[in-house]
């Protein structure tokens, strides 16, 4: 019997597990991914603080997909445009490719909530070019500001907004205030540290929402310690001219703004199927994530939006759901609709870092936070990292900034302007 | 007495050595680049060819200033557009600063002889920018091919056209060469190994003309056992619609050709003055590396063009030559006229690798190559490195690569596009 054929879109957490937990001997494995690469979103912040090299958290596809774990499944470059329900294909810039089983884990990219031009005008943090650029254009800012005579035009240079109080945000938020209060001094003698103006901006009442009034308190600490404004409770309306300008009639001027208020499903365009997306974009999928309105096909991960009595509005979206969905399914792919089992979230806790020496680890029965919260922060993190070579490199550079902070990894670099012939034309 | 300006254009290994060796009771150096790293070049090739990642050979230069030899000296980022000669200053796109005495260590960019538009067409290994992206382009021809069923061109996307026999042209096609024999069939199940066409070309009648005969020779047999067809008396006259066609009649239909055939200084206005460049836009100098035809300029490294007896046309434009020239224009610049000591060029040989266990080491009076040749690089290389950190992960790559030929760095990894507003804009 000749297998059937499994395509995924999308080699994140959710979709490189489905391959590993999926039955070879049934399924013919496709990955479909923009990127040749399989990325590690928790530490894409160190990216965009210099901390770490891009190439330490990226994992080529293809070099994965060659482990003994996913054999035989292989991997395709391609944006998926759209997905032909009726004709059971989907279609990439280069190509339509047949399915007989689709799997959408195609993960989620910023929300940027119909405030207009905003995508061209702040920095974001959902991939590895992103954080790249985030990088780039931070340590931009502060060799113009030595050049810089006019006060206001400096103030501005020196002045980073991080707008979403999640653990990214708080994440660039910290790591930028490292930099003010740890790096200034040392190597930009042309500016002086209290001239470097850090603030967090959360429309809620509280930072890290998701994990509880405990780790809310100790972020807002941590973060004070390295002299971040946190400013709750404001929304913004809008940022031009670089202005920002917040509901209740605040606005600060400033070159930089980190954006990193909100998620949305990916854009994908269903053809032959009347599919509507839930909320924040996401795919409505049932209990054992068969997309709702179409065939042979299911959702996982960031995109997927499943409901159950625990989670009336949907799982959150973090590594732990994505992989625990790819699994589930990979195993329901190989059994009969009936001895299907439904997913269940087991939520192991989530955790964000806030500096060196701060974290906070919540969970559910357990809340940690300071230095211990830190080292296991360390240690989740670089044990999730794929690759021996990887993790070596990572911890090395973990142990060099920390001793050091000198950080060799401070680099501006930009493309070289690519010409018009190049990239994805043909 | 308050200590005179000198402005060093360009923190290459010219202008950082300069920087090192000058007397900093005497001057106030500032070094202006406009990128905040001082590169590697010797290992260009390799970022180019997915073993190491960018940042190992990329050191910031706040960072290298602040060590002790350094102390004191500053960085300001800028692209240097103009030199008033008249008027004592230097004009980047930012500002206008004054000097006492300017030293001009630009270095070379790549010389496309005029073609047009070779410059928008070819990839080319002049810069880490330059080098990223003939990274990402190699890797991304490999993914086209392997969606791609038109027979015409899919032999196009597997054809690497490299033009220019000297070391960095020797050492991409070796690395290519590599791949094909090592990688593609591991990594990349849909290409056969034998499609992939991988080509040196080089008008002279040798390859590395520079380092002698026996060298040249060991190049060819090195490149052709990596299954490298190499292309001698062949010079290039067009490049469009994927067809390179040269002076002989040959044509070669390839998507991506790498430039590696010339250099030429990089471009500067002078104002209040009549300079005229030497052979290959460099800048003329005395035996003292005094710029002809201006006060208190000198020039050094690549952009500087010294003739004496030995060296008719000039010195090898390489990284020892540059070295050199400045350490002994620092010790110079400390001494009254009379007293200065004219540059003589101690040549320490020239090395290059082609592929793993290859190398041809060349000392004049020594010429090794094979196995023990390419450990003499290899260390060589690794001391050169500046930082320890920095030595730590390159060797892990290497090591790691050596071993596995399981490069974690086949990351195609293109920046998102950038907003009209951001860059080098105000």
């Amino acid at each position: 019997m000749s297998k059937k054929k499994l395509i995924i879109i999308g080699g994140g957490f959710a979709g490189l597990n489905l391959a590993k937990f999926a039955d070879k001997n049934i399924w013919d494995i496709t990955i479909v991914d923009r990127n040749n690469y399989h990325a590690f979103p928790p530490l894409f912040y160190q990216v965009a603080s210099a901390g770490l090299e891009p190439a330490s958290i990226s994992f080529p596809l293809r070099r994965e997909l060659n482990a003994r774990p996913y054999r035989h499944a292989r991997y395709r470059m391609g944006n998926v445009e759209s997905i032909d329900v009726a004709a059971h294909t989907i279609t990439t810039q280069f190509e339509t490719i047949p399915y007989d089983t689709l799997v959408i884990a195609a993960g989620t990219t910023n929300n940027y909530f119909g405030i207009p031009d905003l995508e061209k005008r702040v920095f974001s943090l959902k991939s590895v070019p992103e954080a790249i650029r985030c990088r780039n254009e931070i340590l931009d800012r502060l060799e113009r500001a030595v050049l810089c005579k006019d006060p206001a035009k400096r103030k501005s240079l020196l002045t980073f907004v991080v707008v979403g109080g999640g653990p990214a945000g708080v994440e660039i938020a910290g790591a930028i205030g490292e930099m003010k209060r740890f790096v200034i001094k040392k190597e930009y003698p042309g500016i002086d540290p209290d001239e470097v103006k850090v603030i967090i901006v959360e429309g809620n009442d509280a930072l890290l929402k998701a994990m509880g009034k405990k780790a809310g308190h100790d972020a807002i600490d941590g973060l004070r310690q390295l002299c971040v404004d946190v400013w709750l409770g404001k929304t913004m309306e809008s940022y031009a001219d670089r202005i920002a300008t917040f509901t209740d009639g605040t606005t600060v001027t400033t070159d930089t703004l980190i954006w990193t208020a909100g998620v949305t499903g990916q854009p994908l365009i269903f053809k032959g199927a009347d599919i509507k997306p839930g909320h924040g974009n996401r795919l409505v999928v049932d209990r054992f994530n068969r997309l709702i309105g179409a065939d042979d096909i299911y959702a996982i991960g960031d995109i997927a939006i499943m409901t159950d009595e625990k989670y009336p509005h949907g799982h959150p979206q973090v590594a732990q759901a994505a992989l625990q969905q790819g699994k589930n399914l990979a195993l329901n792919l190989s059994r009969t609709q009936d001895a299907m089992t439904p997913f269940s979230y087991r939520d192991k806790g989530t955790m964000a870092t806030i500096g060196r020496n701060k974290a906070v680890v919540d969970t559910g029965r357990l809340h940690l936070s300071g230095r211990f919260a830190w080292f296991v922060w360390l240690f989740v993190h670089l044990m999730s990292i794929l690759g021996m070579r990887n993790r070596a490199v990572v911890l090395i550079n973990w142990i060099w900034n920390y001793f050091t902070f000198s950080s060799g990894l401070r680099l501006i670099m930009r493309p070289k302007r690519y010409p018009v012939r190049a990239y994805w034309s043909e």
